[in-house]
């Protein structure tokens, strides 16, 4: 099978890395960046680097556009211009409706594998990234069978495993489990750090205070886990956020009205209310685990 | 050093056992339930088993009391009522304006060790469980300096760092670094809860999707992160909220003031605000990170 990878990157490096040994396949790599394409081939993510999109995706039977989800709309366009009526188009970008809305190609398939990606770049590819990973599709209604089952079969040898899903629950699912903790990580470390900010002030100008003591002030790990994602990838993340603004703003609405909630309860110190609102909270994410949505342990 | 630890759970047995080996103190534990006390026994965390508060505290220099938080006024009163006038009487409660307001004794100094706690019960005390944690104390005024000193001494002894503050600061503190990320997790796990119900449906509800689809959906880490303590600990949690709620009702409706700002430059499709306050976030982080106050990595 030839697989061309547009944009190669942490995730379009690890494709070219698993498609080529353990498919067997013949990848062919695109990367508007010179160097970026010569540390492929070195790496041996890519068999051969192409200079142009066109040139890639002659010939190939699936592409897999790899690049920031800003721009992954436009090259995807590119490459339903090249490609062969028989070829596959799918992208790995981590929302999915507003790209299905703007490409009527039934060549399309919308993807998104999920992959972690503290790390970027082609140097931190790895053949094992997608291992035990689930593999979003969006395919729309007239979607060659044929060409759907050649990527649900790249993707199960890349490791992964294909769940196809309707592009608008896959974004207000990603909208609930992924955009909305990113939004709440950063809100947390925003008000984190004024009363840090403030409480250092404090302790600097209490005179029962050493010198040092301003510099120790602490908090558990809670804190940590809770915004280990703040502020994280800077380069992608606005764009994520705007790529689905609709669901996330439906996210964001309902959690301000639950905040709502709790701080009326709060107000009027009702014991009863906050138990069964955490007693609940606590019921849901056991009921999460035994779905397997939430990894143990 | 005479040693009173009144509740002896996870935190007061870990003060026993720390306090009897790395202080020589000689430990009396007193407890509603008399299995624990002699299970405290056993497992050496004290010296001797009282069965009236007033024993327990008799000749005390040091009490300690290790109760849940939603009766830890009353039983500090009722351990300052048999307490000698030097003795000095500290808590290890989560929060510390309520029960500064509440007891005007000089002999009480509030405390709260930043000690985990996803365990309960005397049989998971650890004679290192306080080794390099922080732990907060908020002497009023008035207090002895003597006995503020022992108090401060037996605590390094216990392996922690005694760090004064103003109990309304604390609080202010705890809303934004433990109590706020708790109640953002709850929200987090209920919205999860509710979209990947109605996910599920449309996965079962779609022809293409094979029967076992339904049961694959999946998150990333970041939400197992984010949601690792909704619903924790249930007996404590409800009364720990509530014994804050001036200031986790600040912190609450600060978040909702900054969630409506994300949610506005979402509507507006303002990529410049969005990037700013996600750069912001990241610099934030790193502040409190080189402040200490979010612990590596």
């Amino acid at each position: 099978v030839k697989v061309a990878v547009l944009g190669v990157g942490l995730i379009g490096g690890s494709i070219g890395l698993a498609a080529r040994r353990r498919a067997g396949a013949h990848v062919v790599g695109y990367d508007p960046d010179a160097g970026v394409l010569s540390s492929a081939v070195e790496l041996e993510a890519i068999d051969e680097p192409a200079f142009e999109i066109s040139e890639a995706v002659t010939d190939a039977e699936l592409v897999f556009v790899a690049t920031p989800v800003g721009v992954t709309t436009r090259m995807t366009e590119l490459a339903l211009q090249g490609a062969g009526p028989q070829c596959v188009v799918s992208d790995v970008g981590s929302t999915k409706h507003e790209i299905a809305a703007a490409i009527a190609d039934p060549r399309f398939v919308g993807g998104h594998p999920l992959a972690g990606a503290e790390t970027a770049g082609v140097e931190n590819a790895r053949i094992d990234l997608f291992d035990g990973a689930t593999w979003y599709l969006t395919p729309g209604a007239d979607v060659p069978v044929a060409g759907l089952e050649r990527l649900r079969e790249l993707i199960g040898k890349l490791g992964a495993r294909p769940v196809e899903i309707d592009a608008h629950d896959h974004d207000r699912l990603m909208a609930s489990v992924s955009h909305l903790p990113h939004v709440l990580a950063n809100v947390l470390v925003a008000q984190a750090g004024r009363i840090a900010h403030q409480s250092r002030e404090s302790l600097r100008s209490s005179d029962v205070q050493d010198q040092e003591q301003s510099s120790r002030l602490s908090v558990g790990p809670s804190f940590r886990d809770a915004t280990r994602v703040a502020g994280a990838n800077q380069a992608i993340w606005p764009d994520i956020y705007l790529s689905n603004r609709d669901a996330l703003i439906e996210a964001i609405e309902a959690a301000i009205v639950e905040l709502e909630q709790i701080r009326s309860a709060l107000g009027e110190g009702d014991a009863e209310a906050l138990t069964a609102w955490h007693a609940l909270a606590f019921a849901t994410r056991e009921e999460l685990k035994r779905a397997g949505l939430v990894p143990g342990p």
